[in-house]
């Protein structure tokens, strides 16, 4: 329309879908692939949804981010790897990938909550053929867990490399869904006297225990100690 | 037939189906109640999958358990509990917890794992309309987070019950899987010079923090100092 300004320059995000748009907690979603990129980058397990006679799965697998495609490998015979390579033109899935980081503790039972971050992924999962992109994908998952460590460890051999499945996941149809902050009370219940806050989960890991048939010698690398 | 043992008395299980029999990995797989009964205790965050127009969703959600009954709770205009009041006899749905304790890096990139209890749980879920079902649930969801809580807090109104779906699934189809252990190289890889090991996850919680508007003079409850 004449008079109206331009649209400003978009900030990179994913489009919204009706799947991908909350029915509600519409405040608490995100599009932004940075979000969305961060939330991803600090896990490496997801849980993979897909249909199988009808009936809805839900795995936790590993997964690795390689820029706007989501990788996941497993066994050539276990289920999605499978049917991901039988279903043509690939099987749809949801892969969700979910950080919590408190315990949400409020007057009101209703007002319980988490503190979380999460990013659920539609889409259509694909076979990776592609022997380059199949190390990649492979390197990428190993690093998803521990950066830096694929480089450190003996890479897979033509055996290995055989039994293993590879799909794909574009990362298109995203969102993210965040909480933070305290509990949010109403205003009639804040003179009780039950406590209220939050219960930040402690994150990180334990000093690393090494496998008992390790040569002597072989001392924990830095890359571990900067978890 | 004559001459062979009786069958010695069950160990209480769940029944193991072509859904909840794994393609690989058998001997990870236990359908021990007490098994799957502790790895849900352990948790409050499941993901929930059910399917809409013939694709996959997965979202994270609280989950209680009460016996052989878990429950999931939600706003009446959430698509999950929504889609599961109108369907008849209830939403296929699956849904699956998973704790993750540690990374287990090997020598060989294809050796890499994750030391991990799950527990995945395939059903109907079913909307709970009794009254009284429904505060036991509501107050099962509340002490799955924090234990005791329930009774500390300030129990739902007529206008909050209304605004709250609750659904159930039985604990019938069900199976758990774990790993635990160090990393498995192959024999030949055993020499090399990578370090292999299992770093642990450290579980727990940090401090609690009260609200900005929590009334001076409450302390924390005993019960979040047990956390």
């Amino acid at each position: 329309m004449q008079g109206t300004r331009e649209t400003p320059p978009q900030s990179a995000a994913y489009a919204s879908t009706d799947r991908t748009m909350p029915t509600r907690g519409a405040q608490k979603a995100s599009y932004d692939k940075d979000v969305v990129h961060a939330i991803l980058d600090e896990g490496y397990v997801c849980h993979l949804g897909f249909v199988r006679d009808g009936a809805p799965v839900v795995l936790p697998t590993l997964y690795g981010r390689v820029g706007e495609r989501l990788y996941v490998h497993g066994s050539t015979g276990s289920r999605p790897l499978r049917m991901t390579g039988e279903t043509d033109p690939g099987l749809a899935v949801c892969l969700t990938v979910t950080h919590v980081d408190g315990l949400v503790l409020a007057r009101s039972a209703f007002h319980h909550s988490i503190n979380y971050r999460s990013v659920v992924v539609h889409g259509i999962a694909h076979e990776v053929t592609d022997p380059e992109e199949r190390r990649t994908a492979l390197d990428a998952l190993v690093d998803q867990v521990v950066s830096g460590r694929s480089a450190d460890s003996r890479p897979a051999n033509k055996k290995e490399l055989a039994a293993t499945a590879v799909i794909r996941l574009d990362l298109d149809e995203v969102s993210a869904k965040i909480r933070t902050g305290g509990a949010n009370d109403e205003p009639e219940d804040l003179a009780l006297s039950h406590w209220a806050g939050v219960v930040p989960l402690r994150k990180g890991y334990d000093a690393p225990v090494a496998n008992s048939d390790l040569e002597p010698g072989i001392e924990v690398p830095d890359y571990l100690a900067a978890l």
